[in-house]
Formats: structure tokens, sequence, C-alpha cells
């Protein structure tokens, strides 16, 4: 018996980077949780298939966040004065600390995970803390949103402070395999292995790591050449590699058909490490606001698009402040024109069309065939009201879509559909 | 008889530009729509007087917008990949133009105008477009809206588009005499005389203006130094000046004590230019967002505000996107770390403490005693409740700001005070 049922409204996706598919007044119809196709009449064999009826809203595919930090959302947006490694001292170290403490936690975790399962992103790809009984219960909230996530308990046993740092690469390994263990009966929310970055972890660490990872084949995330001070720092702690990438993937945890990566930034990513990424299928996760807040630089997301790297967005909650990937789509539009204004003429700005892509299907394929209404991609989908941003014009949908991008917030979502479950 | 009354919450205002004064659960007192200052416990003479209790939310000074374009707010954020002058002609005229009707006018004017009334904005200078009816109804709709507004019926005789430019300049001066009379009697929304910038206006109309200014001795707004074609552009035009600020000076409408000026942007303001704003007193008003969505730049403001020149801020709709000087703030901090960053490491980011005070005594000045609630200021307040932003930490009034600040939009303003009127 196959469960079908088709959302009506004004149909918009990413066909290319550059493209949108605009389909006004059309059916999406789901069979089993997967895209059918989109269909100006309802064909033949669907014909009485439930359909809700969103006439004169948008509809677009569930957003995609490749790169937050859950714990952080607690604290977002203050002490933004700072940059990344006096920012992880002062703020952030302190505040994971507190997970420690499992009631702050599930206090914490409900505020996160409620807003995220109200926006309009419909995976993401998380960190938590070092903590594992914390950790399970962020997983244990998302699991219930019925979003589809993916989040790390985090592996960290050098150069952090002494309320937040594993014992040795031995003790931060036990941990992890007895997380993998807590967290082996949920559905929707599957870990990932989650080194925080190289300066945090020991070769050691790394080491079993990487031997956890081939034998669970579980996907990683972690951090790559976000500030150029913490380059020079890898580059004191790995002098035997070329470079941060590289140094990554000399312990096997930077892509490959086996080892599927997220690494968050690349800001300032240089020739080697692009070719590197290109070659193992890395994933890059853009965080513009976060690489703005903490004065990081603007990644040449261009250079990217252009060298067909894999490529999506992430909020980097707390780095960036918010958790919205449609403000994530407007900001990574911004922060290129200032970069090519004010730093490399030589590389043009991106398009929305671009960011919209990146937030859709960008970065929805780390997750499979996500981020559009393609027959066989996952029906994940998100109901746009726009109708408290009137407006005298006559707008396209196009134009709608642009307005919600820079203009709306989490009022502008009124329903949200995962592998075709109505979450609201 | 003396109308007085308190309201009652966490109070926070600037005190210099880099230091806030944080009243919590204090009173601050109006009487006769001045603030008589903040208060512990209400002192004997105001025992008995009204007090509206906000105790739990923070009260912060009415936002000053210093640049605005009222008629963009229709198509705000829509062709946002095009630079300052392009844009102009493909989407700016084209829509300005549709102003010549009047039932038009009404429409998106009725919109901008409840905008401006729910956001946290409680003063604005802002252009029309240079159709005297239609300016005359967005006038209209500010006076009943109780905000205190400079409107500018726009000054335009060269180098538009025939739709969008008045014949000649006496014809246009003769409509700005129209427009003067046509608005003599509203109290709150008052003429500001608004040459759109030099490359529109020929010599004739800015010498036309420059005599109506002598004669009505009104303020003046303007743009300056936005973007470095548009400066190359006035180096043509104007030949025997030395710059483009220096060009408005020769007409006598470049600030002094009889001609209270706005130049909106100054991104690219050289050092004479500097010292001549100085000199003449010309408030600068900083539009962060439209500086990056046009392409333009980032302004020095580290500098502005190291000489001492008069700043505030700006939505510049439509260049910017976003009607809110709160959004507005955290632009303004985001945008100098990029500067900062990638073009001038001289120049420190500024604070959110030094945005929150160009949104409010900054731009405040250039109406007055506005922006604070120290005693003899206009009493203009904003009641702010951060309900939505759930937080499991115990959050000081200073960290509540920071997340409305960031975080927050037109929700948050639950109550406004103009001059003591309360708006809602």
């Amino acid at each position: 018996m196959h469960q079908s049922f088709a959302l009506k409204g004004d149909i918009i996706f990413s066909q290319t980077p550059q493209t949108l598919a605009i389909y006004p007044s059309h059916y999406a119809i789901c069979q089993d949780g997967v895209c059918v196709g989109v269909f100006a009449q309802l064909p033949e064999q669907f014909a009485d298939i439930p359909v809700m009826d969103y006439s004169g809203k948008l509809i677009i595919p569930g957003l995609t966040d490749l790169h937050a930090h859950a714990p952080q959302y607690a604290f977002r947006s203050l002490d933004m004065d700072l940059e990344l490694l006096d920012w992880l001292n002062t703020q952030t170290f302190p505040q994971e600390a507190r997970y420690a403490d499992l009631d702050y936690a599930r206090r914490a975790y409900s505020i996160f995970a409620e807003d995220l399962r109200r926006s309009a992103t419909t995976r993401a790809a998380l960190f938590g803390t070092l903590h594992v009984p914390a950790t399970l219960v962020l997983m244990q909230l998302l699991e219930q949103s019925g979003l589809e996530t993916l989040v790390g308990k985090v592996n960290m046993d050098r150069n952090s402070p002494d309320n937040l740092c594993e014992t040795d690469a031995q003790a931060s390994l036990e941990a992890t395999r007895a997380w993998l263990a807590g967290c082996r009966d949920l559905k929707h929310c599957r870990p990932i292995l989650t080194p925080r970055f190289l300066p945090s972890c020991t070769d050691a660490l790394m080491e079993g790591l990487h031997g956890l990872q081939q034998e669970t084949a579980l996907p990683v995330q972690s951090h790559l050449s976000e500030n150029q001070g913490e380059i020079a720092w890898v580059r004191e702690l790995c002098p035997q590699s070329s470079g941060y990438g590289d140094a990554y993937d000399r312990f096997g945890m930077f892509g490959g058909e086996r080892c599927p990566t997220i690494m968050a930034h690349c800001v300032w990513s240089d020739a080697e490490e692009r070719a590197r990424m290109k070659q193992n299928g890395v994933f890059i996760a853009h965080c513009p606001q976060s690489n703005v807040n903490l004065s990081s630089g603007v990644a040449p997301v261009r250079t990217y698009l252009d060298e067909g790297l894999n490529i999506g967005l992430g909020s980097d909650i707390a780095g960036g402040t918010h958790l919205s990937i449609l403000r994530a789509m407007a900001d990574a539009v911004q922060v290129s024109k200032l970069r090519w204004r004010l730093f490399d003429q030589s590389l043009s700005p991106i398009t929305l069309p671009e960011a919209f892509w990146m937030g859709t299907r960008g970065g929805g394929a780390f997750f499979g065939k996500v981020g559009a209404f393609e027959a066989g991609f996952a029906f994940d989908a998100v109901v746009l009201d726009d109708s408290d941003l009137p407006s005298p014009l006559d707008l396209t949908p196009e134009e709608r879509l642009t307005r919600i991008i820079y203009l709306s917030d989490d009022r502008a979502v009124v329903h949200k559909y995962v592998d075709g479950r109505k979450l609201f």
C-alpha cells in the first residue's frame, strides 16, 4: 500500500546553482516519503490522493543547516566583540561546560530543538558538547521533533580548559562508544563523529576516531581554515602536514567514499586544500554570518562554485546569531559583495539563486537526494505565508521568494514536511 | 498645569558612545513631553503621577532613522544584484515614477507609514519622490502616525529618465514652493529640502534651492560619496570643485549654523571632506546594509567617531532592505568587522554600544535633545518585550538588549512614546 498526497501552491526549487524552477499553482506529489514530481494537474494515477491546498502560498524544499553548535544557542549574540580564539576561551568553553548539568542541558536544548523545529530547516548537522548524557538528551529531543538530523558528541582532549577537556584519547574514545550505544535506536537523529578541531584533538585521539570511523562508516564533521591565527596554530601543531586539510587527511578524516565529511568555514583554504576537498568530496559548510561576527573573513564561494566543490550553508550557531538558513542565504550574498568590493575584485559576488541553491540542494546532498522537488528526492517541504509582508506591487513567485529570504522570519513558516511526514 | 507620568522598567540608554547607562527596575519620568530623568524611586513631587508598569521589560530611547526613501519601501529586497547607478536606472527610477499615480502612492505609503509606526523608530528623515501630491499624502499619513519626521519632496532636473525628471530648475523650485505651502499646517511631519544628489540637480536648481533654504531656514538632506563611480561622475559634472562635499558647499547646501544638513553614506569621504563636515556640523547617515547590498563599501565609522563628527544610522530603504534601526546597529558592527579584516586593519571594528549610540543619541541630535533619558531630552521611549526569545541563562539588562538588537524584530516593540505621546 502506497501512501500518497499532494501539496498545491506556488512551488519553487533550484534546478542548477544559477536557475530556479518556478511552478505557480502546481502540485508537488509525495509517495512513501519521496517526491514523484511537480505537475500542473494531478496525473490520472494520483487523481484521488489527498491534496493539501496551500494556494497563494510558496512551497520550497526544506532547508539544510550544515553546521551549528546546539549548546551555543543559549548565548547566541552575546560577546560578539571578540575574535575566534578569544571568543572560544571567554564565552564558548565556559558555556559548554554547563552541559555537565543535565537539568541545564534539558532546559537549553528544549529551546533549541523547538526553535529548529519551527524554522524552515528540515535537516541539520549539529555539534553537541563532549558530555554523553547531555548529547543524548539533545538527540532525543531532536528525534521527537521529527527533523532529520546528525548530531555529534564532541571529542576534545587537549588545549581546552580543565572543565571542558577529556582526560586523554582513550577516555574520549570510550565515551564516544558509550554515546553511540546510547543513540543506536534513534531513527531520525543519527550520530556523526565530531573531533572539535585539530587544535583540541591529540594525534592519538584522531587515530582512534579514524579507527572508529572505519569500523562504523559514520560520517564526520569538523572545522577547517576559519581564521588565520587558527591556521598558524595548526601549522605549529602538525608540522608534518602541508596544511590544515592535509592534517585531517593524514588521519583519514577528510572525506573519501567511505567517510562522508563536512568541514565548516573554509574561509582561507588555498588551492591545494581546495583540490583535496574536491578529490575527496568533502562538503563545505559556508557560514557567512559567523565569519563576519568573529571577524574571520569571507570564504571564496565563487571559487568553490566554479570549481564544483560540494557546498552548503551553515548557521554556525553561535558564531552566527541566527538559526535561519533563509537569513544565511541573504548573508551569503551580502558578504560576497563586500569581499568583492573590499578584497578581491576577481571573484564576482554570488547571486540569490546561488545562495538558495546552497541552502537547499547544495547542503541537502550531504543527506542524499534532498533539496528539490524532483522525482526520487526526499519529500522535504516548507510552506511559506508572506501575507505579513504587504506590498502594493504585483509580485512574481520569484520576487516573493526574494522578499521572504531577505525580510521574513520564522513567522512565515506555516507548514513543514520531512520525508513526507507533516511536522506542523 | 503640567502633565506628568512615569514608565517603570529596565531602562537603558547611552551616556557616551562607549558607555551605557543601565537602570534596572527604575522610573523614567516625563513632564510635558520632556524627560525629567531616571529614578530608583519616584521623587516626592512626582509621587502621585500615573505610572505605566513595564516591569521585566526593557525601555530604551526611541530610535532615529537618518535616511530612508519612503517610496522605495514597496520594492525593498528586489533586484539587489546590481550596483548603485545600475540599480537606480533599472529599479529605483521606474518604481518612483509610479508615484505620479496618487492611488498607488496612497496604497504604498500606507504600508510604509504603518510599518514605521510599529517599529522602534520614533524620528526619521525621509525622501519622498519629486511628485508634490504623493509627497503630501506621505506627509499626512506620517502626521497621523504620531511620529516626528522630516520629509523631502525630491528635486531632480537632469540625468534622470523622462518620466522622473522635472522640466527645469524653475519648474522644480515652483513645485517645491507648492509643496511647502501644502504641508505648512502639519505639526509632526515637517519639510526638509532634498536635492536628490548632485548628478541629478543642475547648477541653477542648486542655486535656487540655496536661495529657498536661506529664505526658509529649512534643513537639507542629500547623498554624499556613496560609490566610487558616482564620485567620479561628480568630478566630471563639477570640475571647479575640489570634491563631492565641496560641490555641495559651493552651493551653500552643506551644513553651517543656519543650514542643518544630513548627508547619507559618506563611504569614501576623504580627509578634506571629513574636515569640511566637521567644520560645518554636517550629520552623516551611516547606512551599513545599503552599502553592502549595493556593493558600495563600508564607511570608516571608527574615523568619524574618533574625529567627533555628527553621525547616526539610516536604514536607507531600499538600498537597505530592513526598516529596523536595531538591525542597522547589528549591521554597523558586522560590516565594520569585515572592513577591518579585509580592507584596513588600522581602524578597529565598532562595538555594539557605539552602534546603539549612533542609533539613539547620534542621529537623534539632528532633531535636538533626543535619544537619551536625561533631563531636558524629548521623551521618546520604546518598550521592548523579549519574552519570545527564551533563554536558559540569567541575562543582564545589557545582554537582553544585545539579544534584542541582534535577534528581535518588530514583534518586540510593544509600546512607543514620542515627545511623551503614547502611540501604542
